[in-house]
């Protein structure tokens, strides 16, 4: 895993925001809060949803959003969330 | 999903807490938290593992833990980790 930077991290997260919140809570019960969450668990699970270890309508549209993320952005996004209060 | 009930799903997890920690912080990075998590997307992810909509090592490790639970033992383990602070 590369090491992520939080501050870049947050840059990089408008469109997680719709679903995950902006404090990191889900704004529904069927999304999970990232807010706080292990560091590592959030970027490994975000690579499963761009390597198809995640399947579902849920998981599709999780690995649309990934599409265009390195896994540096991936782990930055990963800092920000796992920081997050 | 069937209701479930907090106090009914602590009883049914021992095998929970040895990664995901006795008070829902997971012991190591690669691990989600569960404390205070969406109980619906606790309990729709419980059942992707158990569906094989997960897939990989940690996948087949849940998948197992899983295995002699049924969908209101998961529904209750959600309620429990849900309502945990």
């Amino acid at each position: 895993m590369p090491k992520g930077d939080a501050s870049k991290g947050e840059l990089k997260t408008p469109s997680c925001r719709f679903c995950h919140g902006s404090n990191g809570i889900a704004s529904q019960a069927s999304y999970p809060n990232l807010a706080g969450q292990q560091q590592k668990y959030l970027y490994d699970s975000m690579l499963a949803y761009t390597n198809d270890m995640r399947i579902g309508p849920m998981a599709t549209m999780m690995k649309g959003q990934l599409q265009n993320l390195t896994s540096q952005d991936i782990a930055d996004i990963a800092a920000y969330y796992s920081e997050m209060k």
